[in-house]
């Protein structure tokens, strides 16, 4: 993997890259769809290469569980599975893992936990979640790390950074022994909560290992909004300029501009598909319900300045009608429209980076989803 | 409507036809894919486009329930509402109507019944099902019939065939007389249940108008296969020989292959939708179940000898493992093959027509699926 700055914007750190991986570049700021079992919810996989995403995500948990790393050795990875050729990004298990409360333990040497689906036990460690991203293939791997819920006590934040750290360096050097690190580059992840001393400590000690970039985990699960810009602010800094920058799990529309404007690079979100599932749709004036009545005889598109595919066909008053009637195809046309939205939405991004005035797209979307 | 055969077979009286309609031409034999709620179930309106359908049918009742008459009017009808402009049959609502048992009463005017979405008390007479289908504009509409469920005595059988034929009558006129006849063509539809003697009088009744078309309802109702073909094979040859004919729901491939074989033109079915997201895929050697297990290291397609976009491009292990985890792209994927393959499986069985080979084309298929 190789990542090359081509731009910086003038006013802030939001910057223009281009990563190189083994299976095609990504133009970044980028969003990452999500296919958390092989598949993106509600949309076919040439709907995703129709919108013109460069890459996606999936989750090494699920896949471990379900196809399991047997199947997928014999499908040849991940991109064989899915027939899908582009570049592909998978977490570490550690989110997944550590969600399941009362289903795991965690040792020096790693996390127990039980199937979320049939209560089998199973143990991660810092290498076991290498070899199974090794058999997905994924282009870029993630570190095991330990997540604290929010809020979290210093006190157990602090233990985890240093668990997340210890098993940082053996990721790094199993990683080194192990693989074609060119092939398959290895994120390492920021852990603290929303202490920023422990955030500090955190990017320092990582720094010792020469990781092919870096993640911020543990923000946008609850905090306030300040705390989120305040850790985003002072952590991001501390990461080397020239090596990607990937925001986990983050977000939305202003979550995603604040990052940017601290030189975040890269973001995943599952919410631009849920939401679209259950009806919220992003426009260029803000979020709408199809389901509210308002739009019962509507019969201009969802948003009159996107050119996707369901803005140029159909009517808010038919997708109302087909989401209110449970029609699967409304799923598929709220997710199809909400998904290009993001994408539309980054590439208004890089534009605006490209020519200078970043600030002025952070302003124009912060007025129109200031509410939200 | 304007409906020209070009081709019968040499040993059968399967033909080949052309309908014009005002929306375009379809070619008979027809596959119709059924838009109950304005949506084909699972999939979007390009994917049926790219699959090559000349014609879908939609359902009366439901338009008339939702999003009902008054929107579809100010949507300029179905065809502006799903921006679909390729020609729509709808039926009269006769058979969900007739369906709602313990919600309706019949009377000589009509059939009075209950919405089953809020318990609404509606009445719909032949008049009000025509009123309903101009504003849909449908290319093909259908009469209001009374429809008996299988098995029916003959009397009951009896009384509603003279209901149908007093309705058949009260709609040709109100037709003549309040619509452009060429714009939205007009069928009856022939019932009797299975008594040969009931289907007899029911045609020759039906004669005395000149309709568009004649379709045969109330059979594939849980009817014996041998039923099914008797009451095909008689009734279909008193139909005029230069109008299509309907069998209205049906159905499966043998069914489909026996009403070719005595002259039948159209069908329409939800099952291969309906049995696609049950997993459920037809292929040229017959059914299969993708959740079954022995799938689930198969890396073939699902069928060797489709060309479809799903076996162009996925596994049975990958079609298996998305349908075990529920995602909705196998919703997707299954109903995109399985009208794929009534699409293919009707265009195989015109060019044995063309070919004067229908027989073999025949045999073939119900060696395929005789166990079925």
């Amino acid at each position: 993997m190789h990542f090359k700055i081509t731009k910086k914007d003038h006013s802030t750190y939001a910057r223009l890259g281009i990563l190189h991986t083994a299976h095609g570049i990504v133009h970044t700021p980028v969003f990452m769809p999500v296919a958390t079992r092989a598949a993106i919810r509600a949309l076919t996989i040439r709907d995703i290469e129709e919108i013109g995403f460069e890459i996606i995500l999936s989750n090494t948990y699920h896949m471990y569980i379900r196809p399991g790393v047997e199947l997928l050795a014999q499908a040849g990875g991940l991109h064989n599975f899915m027939n899908y050729h582009k570049p592909i990004l998978t977490d570490s298990g550690g989110f997944q893992v550590f969600s399941l409360a009362d289903l795991r333990k965690v040792y020096d040497e790693g996390v127990e936990f039980k199937s979320h689906i049939d209560g089998s036990k199973h143990f991660f460690s810092p290498q076991k979640v290498l070899d199974i991203q090794k058999v997905i293939g994924s282009d870029i791997m993630m570190v095991l790390d330990e997540c604290v819920e929010y809020p979290a006590t210093h006190h157990a934040s602090q233990k985890a950074v240093q668990r997340t750290l210890q098993w940082a360096a053996i990721s790094h050097d199993y990683w080194i022994n192990n693989f074609d690190t060119d092939t398959q580059a290895l994120f390492a992840i920021v852990q603290g909560s929303t202490y920023p001393d422990l955030r500090k400590v955190c990017v320092e000690e990582l720094l010792h290992y020469d990781f092919s970039g870096y993640a911020i985990g543990g923000l946008s699960v609850g905090e306030p909004k300040a705390e989120y810009a305040q850790i985003t602010a002072l952590t991001v800094p501390l990461l080397p300029w020239d090596k990607p920058r990937y925001m986990m799990g983050v977000g939305s529309p202003l979550e995603i501009l604040e990052a940017i404007k601290h030189g975040v690079d890269m973001f995943d979100c599952v919410m631009p598909t849920r939401i679209a599932r259950n009806g919220t749709l992003f426009t260029s004036k803000g979020r709408i319900n199809i389901k509210s009545g308002v739009y019962a005889q509507d019969f201009s598109p969802l948003d009159e300045e996107c050119q996707c595919y369901v803005c140029r066909t159909f009517t808010k008053a038919y997708l109302r009608h087909i989401y209110k009637m449970n029609e699967i195809a409304a799923l598929i046309y709220n997710t199809y429209h909400n998904l290009y939205f993001m994408k539309q939405f980054i590439q208004g991004i890089q534009k605006s980076i490209a020519e200078d005035r970043f600030l002025e797209e952070y302003k124009k979307w912060e007025e129109v989803y200031k509410t939200l």
